[in-house]
């Protein structure tokens, strides 16, 4: 075993309008930090964890970060070894940014590493998406297989973890803008319908496929009108204020869609000029910071490598 | 004006599994023949109609070639000159395979050649919709646009018209059964009902989007993974006797996916080896018949001309 291994997780933005549960893609910044290490304990432990403002629990089977190593090494039939991680939370919780995602595949890529890389990163998936569950209660990968693997990543479906990437153009760039106040993830949930009318499916369906036509031929105006989330976004726009008023804004300064990032409260919004996404980020963070809520803006490419090795 | 102009304006299979509404493919064969030529009388007339027994309108406003040929000659401004039809059917009504979307299709086409073909082939979409909105009652391109142009069409949207051609896989083949019995319209419709759960939009948008991937990528078991109907397939089957059998005789002799023809009764199944469609084809044809059912079987590769002028 190495003597250490340190990562970077990065965030990522699940659902992206119209392709809630099977579309996401990963941010540069920000992200996690997980390091790996030969302990003398035998089998997994957790050593230490900041930046949770002490919210995260140390049992293995609790901890996202924890539950996915352990299924991992359970897998490789090695937890008579001893390895313990440590978790440095440097985003938010919460925050539809996909945290808990991003340091369960921080985590099995440090483990994977740590014993000399047994399996490709694709293979480590499924430990990743396991460990999320712990933190989420739904085995999906929208939010994990592009904090892994980079890019955006098309979940066909995510049972069997039929997940692609799509190419990105050469010039897109994502903005996130983190609200600070709370949606508890129950509510999230709670507030989208159990059926949608066949209208909306239709639209839906046209507009995911005309998304990933557009992305694929880099057709930003494709892109752009294919953007629209026709189902969700009009019901969970509810628990965040101003949702329309920032949106109104994004679009005006030219992005090419806007919705909600995850399930919120985090707003995501698509450029392809990164004058117009500079813009945009301060007009959105004026309506909020007017209004009295301060937020956090972060723009970047499309990040391509996923979680990286130190 | 020309003397004359004769078009063969193909069959389609639209709905295609999961991309109900907004996904069709143009089969080489069968289809119908349109001839324009001029006339003494001014306007748009109609002069002869074959292979309908009889069930065709001959009033323009009323008969989706005539209504779309006269939408284009108002657009043109040229209802001063005098043109008349001939439509010769050469494929099943209400069979599910676009037959009126292919007479307004070659309508359009045809005209449009006899008046020195002043619009472009994409450009005469609109009025071939309108064309088959007389039958059908709903505007949507999904026959029209592969009858008209060829190929694999994405309808993004079906009221802007937002269409795409989708790369053709080399060596896909199409097969469709045409069982003869009867399927009113409106029982294809009121069966469908007018919600979705949402999990199987989730279904669908994650089919929809691995199917436009797996087609650019020639990916066959993408698509075939992919080519799956969650929503509207359990619904209509129940109006085609012996749909399961033989849905399930198709995959055991080897199709990538098969599903509904439209509206039905036709059946649609696609193939990577035309010994298999061959073989599948004898097989759907025989549970058919052995239940008393007499059918007809098209095999072709996926249709790249759309109308073709002789």
């Amino acid at each position: 075993m190495k003597a250490g291994i340190k990562v970077f997780a990065p965030a990522s933005v699940a659902n992206v309008a119209c392709g809630f549960d099977i579309l996401g893609f990963a941010l540069d910044k920000p992200g996690d930090e997980i390091i790996a290490r030969p302990s003398d304990l035998p089998g997994l432990s957790i050593a230490r964890i900041t930046g949770d403002e002490k919210r995260l629990p140390y049992e293995i089977e609790r901890n996202t970060a924890g539950f996915a190593a352990y299924t991992l090494m359970q897998h490789l039939d090695c937890l008579d070894q001893g390895i313990e991680l440590e978790i440095h939370k440097k985003m938010p919780f919460g925050s539809g940014l996909g945290s808990s995602a991003a340091s369960a595949a921080g985590a099995v890529v440090a483990v994977n590493e740590l014993l000399g890389r047994p399996l490709t990163r694709r293979e480590l998936l499924p430990f990743a998406v396991l460990g999320e569950q712990v933190a989420d209660g739904a085995y999906h990968a929208d939010n994990v297989a592009p904090s892994l693997i980079g890019g955006i990543v098309l979940i066909r479906d995510n049972a069997t973890l039929d997940f692609h990437r799509i190419p990105v153009p050469k010039g897109l760039i994502a903005l996130v803008i983190y609200p600070h106040i709370k949606i508890l993830t129950k509510d999230a949930r709670d507030v989208i319908a159990e059926h949608v009318s066949l209208q909306s499916m239709i639209v839906q369906t046209g507009n995911i496929a005309g998304l990933v036509l557009g992305l694929i031929r880099s057709d930003f105006e494709l892109i752009s009108r294919s953007l629209h989330d026709d189902v969700i976004e009009n019901q969970r726009s509810s628990l965040i204020p101003f949702f329309y008023d920032v949106k109104e804004a994004a679009l005006k300064a030219g992005a090419l869609g806007c919705s909600i990032s995850g399930a919120g409260p985090s707003i995501f919004a698509m450029f392809n000029k990164s004058d117009s996404a500079e813009q945009a980020g301060e007009v959105m963070k004026q309506i909020f910071s007017t209004n009295g809520i301060s937020s956090d803006v972060f723009i970047s490419n499309i990040n391509h490598d996923g979680t990286v090795v130190y």
